[in-house]
């Protein structure tokens, strides 16, 4: 594989994603619904490492290979799903998320939100 | 923004995400936990414009643009939370992906699983 | 177990919960965030037998032995954290639902919403 | 209404649940797949009031009055669309909770987890 993280796009990672689901004629599964039951599904599989495991003994995950491997696998679901949905629906991911990031900038600005949680909802 | 979706990788990505973090000192609250409960929330909102809606109308969805764009929204807004889990532990989510399509290839073999559901866990 | 289902409330069943609790000196580990993550993951496990299974095809389970023996355990699961939850913020769970009904019987009028959905949100 | 929590079964609850559903004819709308997606989002939207809450701040909850009400609030939901699912798939939810507790009792007898956490999967 010619491929790495330096010039991989999110385009590339979606096409190996639609050729996976090619190759085994499985596109007709792919439905948005259980796409985003998918996506919640992985999501838990992700927490779960972090169940009954306290805040601050998380902080520390950055220093365990196994929990940082685990986590890396289960994030690895939850985009490989993710990357899915785009698919099916067409939708750029880049896009998406710049046009995200976009909006959150303008959401909070740096002047009023520096250093100050903004996490009521 | 001179980037696009032919050449943003997943990096670039991460790196907005950080970027837009470190401007509001907001690195500090990025903890693992926290953020796999961030995913888990946002995935359960991406869920909910599924809510009460049949298989075969989710189907329709993407000739229909305003679910469209909520969807890619709610997608973006899981996307970030990934990115900034990456971040925070350093893990280089292109080769995430890319292992785990490699892994789900040779779990799945093409001979034997093509036009075949394998969705028993 | 003299219990059956014509005479167990929910205190009764948080009652046991809470004994098999302090009888494994697991009070301890019960704080709210985890437990909230626990429910979480168990919806999840929940939602799982349903991942790929058309809304058609889901209403027939109630004709499915098995499928329903495992949506009976799963759903267990979820109400036992629920009851871990209850008890540890010392809730009373028959009054947060019967006025949870009542709030939703005044939001959703028979007169207004006889035969309509109300799904949006 | 004269019925309270220390008379108020289970099946009571249920039946308020289906009553109230009955009246509005919704129950067509109750399938088994979109209920379990709603208890998940029901389950998600507690979870929110923990996000960014670190697990000590989290054990003052129960001293928070503010909190334990929208903790109280959320977790009704997820009672009402788990009562919506036993109802729908005519699950004795009193009885699935007692099997589960003495499946669980069995599973980790007193004397070998007393004061050790089991929290593997």
């Amino acid at each position: 594989m010619s491929q790495n993280s330096l010039n991989t796009t999110l385009n590339d990672l979606t096409s190996q994603v639609r050729l996976f689901l090619k190759e085994r004629e499985w596109e007709k599964y792919q439905n948005p619904k259980d796409l985003a039951e998918s996506i919640c599904i992985e999501a838990a599989e992700l927490l779960e490492v972090f169940q009954w495991v306290r805040t601050e003994e998380s902080e520390q995950f950055k220093n365990k290979p196994q929990k940082a491997q685990r986590i890396k696998e289960e994030l690895a679901d939850v985009l490989i799903y993710c990357l899915g949905m785009a698919s099916t629906l067409n939708i750029d991911l880049t896009v998406a998320v710049l046009e995200k990031v976009e909006h959150n900038k303008k959401k909070y600005p740096v002047e009023q939100y520096r250093g100050k949680a903004n996490f009521d909802t």
